[in-house]
């Protein structure tokens, strides 16, 4: 029985290239959770074979920034002329539905949630050693010199965000950080603050 | 790998009759954890067969005394003419040492150790249903109704305590109960507050 039977926002970040596509999806091979998605909106366009709602909501311009305007993002970016968003009132259906909603993003996009819902879960994953990263960062393709120094300075600005963050999730194993991350979910579940409120109706019991 | 190495003091509680015992038992059959009891000190006579610093410390009345005077206690009660106390050295040595120490206390001393230990876990145990309890406590052995009355009039004030407490755990099954707790003590671990020390510290690697 659980308390708190409301989902959660869990937001999943950190340094660029330190893994958490592959932990999200460590995550969601879990069995016995209800994490879910969330679908972004953006202004680009669509490709074919994509479907509007399922890969991103699809809309305009003037559709995007009158949300922006009205406040209904989580977070957004522009990136190479087109935005991309996290609409707030999707998420905010599946969390009343009773699902963990979990947001896989950059930093920066990270921290605009924190600001947005305070009681989002936010977790910061970390490598196991910092120069790890960096030998990734600089083995990955065969970009030049310059672009590998740019990626290697934007991870260490990231690094120093850990204390934006509820917990810090290492990396040293990509089962090891979900098994973790699920462990996050559900002690969030029994947190004081968020089950309060239903432990109240029980306790209205005769 | 972990960021926190140190353990922590986890303190489990909730009205009485809830089956805190049983709960704390379940969890240390679990395996891969590194919880460990607290041993009590107290100074009621030494029983045949009972191992002094196993059971319990067992202490005059004026070393006991002492002990209180020099804040020497998480928290401690006088029960039948003899003091029984956590003794907080103790319960350092062993979390400095990496281990989860594990209380299992009444209400009233769990807010001792609240007041004296900020970082404690505070783990509030409940039933599935206040009526449940109830039946429980009136059913248990053959006592006169006077004090049936006055435990479910305890378990009532009791119930009143949750917000003390970071943690609501419902006791709905016992395994289940335990499974929680274990996923509290490992999301714990990862609390940036509680790692973010020994992040620093890899972070300043080149």
């Amino acid at each position: 029985m659980k308390l708190n039977d409301k989902g959660m926002l869990i937001v999943m970040s950190g340094p660029s290239g330190v893994g958490k596509g592959t932990v999200r999806k460590a995550l969601f091979e879990k069995r016995g959770h209800r994490l879910d998605y969330s679908v972004s909106m953006t202004t680009r366009k669509k490709r074919e074979g994509e479907v509007d709602g399922v890969d991103y909501y699809f809309v305009s311009r003037e559709e995007f920034e009158q949300r922006i305007k009205e406040n209904k993002f989580l977070e957004y970016a522009e990136f190479v002329g087109n935005y991309y968003g996290t609409p707030l009132d999707k998420v905010m259906e599946k969390i009343n539905a009773g699902k963990e909603v979990v947001l896989e993003i950059e930093v920066n996009g990270a921290l605009q949630v924190k600001d947005k819902m305070r009681d989002a879960v936010m977790i910061f994953i970390v490598p196991p050693g910092k120069k790890a990263l960096y030998d990734r960062l600089r083995s990955r393709g065969t970009e030049s010199e310059e672009i590998i120094k740019e990626r290697v300075e934007k991870a260490d600005r990231e690094f120093k965000l850990a204390h934006y963050y509820d917990y810090i999730v290492v990396n040293d194993d990509v089962d090891n950080a979900a098994d973790r991350i699920m462990a996050i979910i559900r002690a969030e579940h029994a947190k004081t603050e968020r089950s309060i409120h239903k432990y109240k109706k029980l306790m209205e019991e005769k």
